[in-house]
């Protein structure tokens, strides 16, 4: 998997974005749409025909669960391409012969050997793996390099060495705070395969729900749920079709705090008097066990964790058990004079140190029923048996710092989907980078990957993949790839056809858009209208990081509909992206691109247009209404940007207090309304800049 | 239901329009988006609120249907609100209250009551009905209601005195020529209670597949089928869909011909020598079973259909069997001595005979059995028993016919959705006018209504939400509304808000549409190929009636992939339809309406350019690449429209021999291509000769 290799294809790719954005020639080159991006790959000449005649032979060893990738393999190419499977048997000689050499683990272990190679010529298409979790990724590269040509369906000639960089590679989902549905969670799985991750976390319990079924304990679900809970029986056919996939599920129960939910069957539990209701509200709560209750409740804390750690072992196969361990207010805590007893007579200065005695303990019954632990950061602590593993989510130091100590780590601080960064700052993050860089070869070994967190404060079954996809792709790519693929180019070109791609799959990620802004309209909204809210919607983000919570008109609880602008819009603006490149290579042209000049024109035009077309429908519904003044915000920042062209068609430096006052207006736009923030901006910010430095305005970039 | 109330209510939507078109206190008149529209109904003030607090209550008879009924109608709620159902417990005051007066037939029967009354105010709603079956119709009424105002979601102040004018309302689906999976047929199920349709005809068997597991006759469907039927669970389960929905299933057995399927397991039940294949291709074929071959063969043919037809009507429960009876060619029978002996010593002179003969015989076992037949107007002979339905597939002269000798019949022809007409022409067929206008009131009570039916030559899983939806709904309209109902444009309204609410029974409909264009596109198309190939695809349809077979490039059979362009586009196109009525507004303004003649500049100016602009696309993808004929059409069509405007605007007439230039162009564009009709051809004729008029164009209208 030599670096130059890969270089190799990255250029391959980047030479056929440019043929293609001077539209010439663009069919000459394949389009490598891979993500992640494999290890080693070169590319042949010619292609191998996808028709009806289509088939796949298994060789080596095989096992029930290869034949079900292959079917499913099969029924997504059939859906990429639209030829129907074929009717007929299988011809003597196979298109796609898939050779496996051993089975895997029979639980999927941390690093077990996911390597594959595949080779396409025009004559056929191999793939070889020493396992079946090679053979299952080397089918998904090969469903990513099918293309429609001027030929018809192909897939180009090209020989692929591929593994991953990181073990752990994995999406987490919150389905506590809002209920996602079981069908919903496997279509993500779906995704997941596609994208090479191989850990599914699953956030199960929560203040605002607890998830299973526990037959040792069934007031935690009846009680703790609103009967928006998985069966046992659902949680094994989920942890089934994982495995089909190639994926690991790693369950969570959030202790000690974030536990709410558990207390309104198992009040004992808490560390302050109930009852407990259900929480429905988003922040961190006072409510924790008590670390302290060994003697004194008719349920011993640890033997009831004991107990329920034990038949969540039990049901839950993988060998790492998450036991949460974040945010502890230790409000409760404070507030309880046995707790303070307790702590004084075990030496335990600090409710850090009261958390720390009970990790040790949870640790160790986890311990015993043959699992390890994985905790947020605030469970590590120097000295801890070494089969922990830290999952930084405050920082990267703690991962490092983690390292340093001999303990395995990985990361999530950077790959928050609900933050609503763009793929490319997530893309920038690499688990050992930043504090990490400076450990050991052996040090880093340590850190084994990383997981992107879907937290769902403001996600729901609706647009859950839109907040997942395409943008866990990139994430997904920075875990498997080297660490020296980050072209964003490349990575935003290969995205937008990875997000075509996942549609066939039934990922929502799209289709949830229209549909959402048309309920926003209502259904007698004409498609005039509907272009205009749409204009809008394209262009604007949900505010990011936390600032949604600051900014809420109401405070939000699990009850607010999700069915405002900014549940709509995507987290991460396309067309304003593009936009925003125009700029830069008008910028860059010294203002002298007419094309370039016409195009942002055009653009600016119809934004400046746009409050005048969403009127009637801002009169209409209430949720449009909403978004007033950001509709405004988009035509006065148009406005600017058209006045920025004006001169810089005039050419000469547009006057000082011109630039002074565009700015002001591009400041008050910048000001976030509705929780939505318009995305072209810093785009019209940058052009008005150069304009005003004036001839030489690439300078000014 | 005086005609004088509901006609008030069509007045209010025109009015609604009118105020809409003018965009003036739209928002002052409730939009009332209903279809069917009732049989009568006044609006009242003020509106009623939907909240979180939304809560239903049932009285009067009561069943376990009739709860899940209202889950359904609260899950769509939901959906259509975004509004989470509420954790909380009912309150006591409801806001809806459902009153059933007892229950419907154990087994649906034609004909029940499904009348009921909605009447709504700000302070709650409530429904009453005889029986479940209106209670149903009456919620799903509700639901078209709730629309979103400048108030939050709302549904308005209304009172509903509603019942359908026929009683046999239906959609056929053939799901032998292209299977369609069963959760598709759900689906589509949940669209037909939206529109209030009471049948679902099940068109189960074909030359090219027998659909049904036969535990009789196993090799019916394990040789017949491909493996793709229906278990019988299946079945059962899909019947106890639709009568939790109100809707019959009157399964179809195609016979004596259309059944090659049957032959590939029970060649002996044919009238020509085996061995038999399932069909691949379409069309009409010689294989017909035997109709004479009772004393000659192991398997008597009327044994067989005896038990056949036992286990069918045992597995569907609904008083009617449809025993299809169309298109029989008599080939084999003529070239069959034994058949031709049959018919003389029968003195049955023409093979019409010798199907009326076999239709005669079967109605005998239907009619054994406890059920009665429905057939295709093939199979009506002129006394046979009366309890015999015509289903009128050829024309409507043989449902006049039918009823004038008093016999049941429904009408189809007229409503075959794979023909590709806009919904208006279907909307316009009645089956009480035509031939049977001149009918007594007696004889027209025998035509029972109808059914829509959706063959599925070029229609799969993928696409047959598209091609039965929205136009269906315009064919529930005028199966259930009063006949006077008949107003265009009121019509397409409140299609466009139905078909925006059918998504959200997750019909598919809209969605396939951007995905099956991106995959004609390939996954690395940019967002301004896609837009120009979307611009394009926008304004075609394929081609009507049974010109497809007719213009196909080469033989289509079942395996041919329905990924083409002709594939994914509307059958009707919306933005051609508004495009002709722009252009209506320019020529009825005498050519001086300057806000129109803008409007059609920019819409043209986008059309002429298009071609350019999807010329990289065509270049890469073979399926861009086919369309590239029609591409170029548009912008020859876009071309001439800008130079009648160009004229418009100089006032005057055109020159005769540019006119005859002009339609010279359009007459070429109007040869289909590909497949493919350029649908804004007429609007643009009719602009050219409006100017070619002068300056009195409006007068060439």
């Amino acid at each position: 998997m030599g670096t130059g290799q890969w270089m190799q294809g990255v250029s391959v790719i980047g030479f056929a974005l440019l043929l293609c954005a001077a539209g010439a020639n663009a069919q000459e080159q394949p389009r490598l749409h891979l993500m992640p991006w494999p290890a080693s790959l070169q590319t042949g000449s010619g292609s191998l025909r996808i028709d009806s005649s289509f088939s796949v032979a298994l060789t080596g060893h095989t096992e029930a669960r290869l034949d079900r990738a292959v079917q499913r393999f099969l029924r997504q190419l059939s859906r990429q391409t639209a030829i129907p499977p074929s009717a007929a048997k299988a011809s003597a000689k196979p298109t796609l012969t898939v050779h496996t050499d051993h089975a895997s683990k029979e639980v999927q272990e941390l690093g077990e050997d996911e390597s594959y190679t595949l080779s396409i010529t025009a004559d056929g298409a191999n793939i070889e793996a020493p396992t079946p979790l090679g053979a299952m990724h080397g089918l998904q590269t090969f469903l990513q390099l099918v293309d429609v040509t001027p030929d018809g369906f192909t897939a180009p000639a090209i020989s692929i060495q591929d593994k991953p960089r990181f073990a752990w590679r994995g999406l987490m989902i919150d389905v506590a705070r809002h209920f996602i549905p079981l069908d919903v969670l496997k279509r993500n799985l779906d995704g997941l395969e596609a994208v090479k991750m191989n850990v599914f976390h699953w956030h199960l319990s929560e203040n605002q729900g607890f998830r299973v079924e526990s037959k040792k304990f069934p007031k935690l679900h009846t009680l703790g749920s609103d009967g928006l809970y998985y069966t046992q029986d659902e949680i094994r056919d989920l942890i089934a079709y994982a495995r089909d996939r190639g994926i690991r599920v790693v369950p969570e129960f959030d202790m000690p705090g974030h536990s709410t939910a558990w207390f309104v069957g198992h009040p004992e539990l808490a560390s302050g008097p109930g009852p407990y209701e259900i929480e429905r509200k988003w922040g961190v709560f006072d409510p924790a066990m008590d670390p302290t209750n060994e003697k004194t409740y008719k349920f011993l804390t640890y033997k009831f964790l004991d107990e329920l750690v034990g038949e969540m072992t039990r049901l839950f196969p993988d060998h790492y058990f998450h036991i949460g361990g974040d945010e502890v207010n230790g409000k409760q805590w404070d507030a309880n004079s046995k707790i303070q007893d307790f702590k004084k007579s075990h030496n335990l200065a600090t409710n850090e140190a009261l958390q720390a005695y009970f990790s040790e303990r949870i640790q160790k019954i986890v311990t015993k029923h043959g699992k390890a632990v994985v905790g947020w950061d605030e469970v590590f602590i120097p000295g801890v048996p070494k089969d922990i593993v830290i999952q930084s989510w405050r920082g990267q130091e703690s991962l490092a710092k983690a390292a340093a100590l001999g303990y395995h780590g990985i990361l999530s601080n950077g790959y928050y989907l609900d933050l609503g960064w763009p793929a490319a700052r997530h893309y920038a993050v690499d688990p050992t980078s930043g504090p990490a860089a400076t450990l050991t070869p052996e040090q880093q070994k340590l850190i084994l990957g990383g997981e992107s967190c879907m937290w769902t404060e403001y996600v729901n079954a609706e647009n859950i993949d839109s907040r997942i996809w395409p943008r866990n792709a990139a994430i997904a790519e920075r875990l498997w790839s080297a660490q020296s693929v980050t072209d964003i180019h490349s990575m935003y070109a290969r995205l937008h056809a990875v997000s075509a791609q996942l549609e066939w799959l039934g990922l929502t990620h799209r289709t949830y858009y229209p549909q959402m802004l048309r309920r926003t309209a209502g259904p007698s909204a004409s498609p005039d209208e509907l272009s205009a809210l749409r204009t809008l919607a394209d262009v604007v983000e949900p505010v990011k990081d936390y600032t949604r919570e600051a900014t809420a008109p109401a405070e939000p609880t699990s009850a607010t509909p999700l069915n405002r602008v900014v549940d709509a819009v995507s987290l991460e603006s396309d067309v304003a992206r593009r936009f925003g490149e125009l700029v830069d290579a008008f910028v860059s042209s010294s203002c002298r691109d007419v094309g370039a000049a016409a195009k942002l024109r055009t653009q600016l035009s119809a934004w400046r247009d746009n409050d005048a077309r969403l009127q009637p429908l801002m009169q209409r519904s209430f949720l449009v209404k909403e978004i007033a003044a950001t509709s405004q915000d988009l035509s006065s920042l148009a406005a600017v940007g058209l006045a920025a062209l004006d001169f810089a068609a005039k050419g000469g430096a547009a006057p000082e207090d011109w630039k002074a006052q565009q700015l002001a207006v591009i400041g008050q736009v910048e000001k976030p309304k509705s929780q939505l923030l318009v995305m072209p901006a810093p785009g019209i910010q940058r052009l008005v800049e150069a304009v005003a430095a004036g001839g030489s305005c690439a300078a000014s970039k």
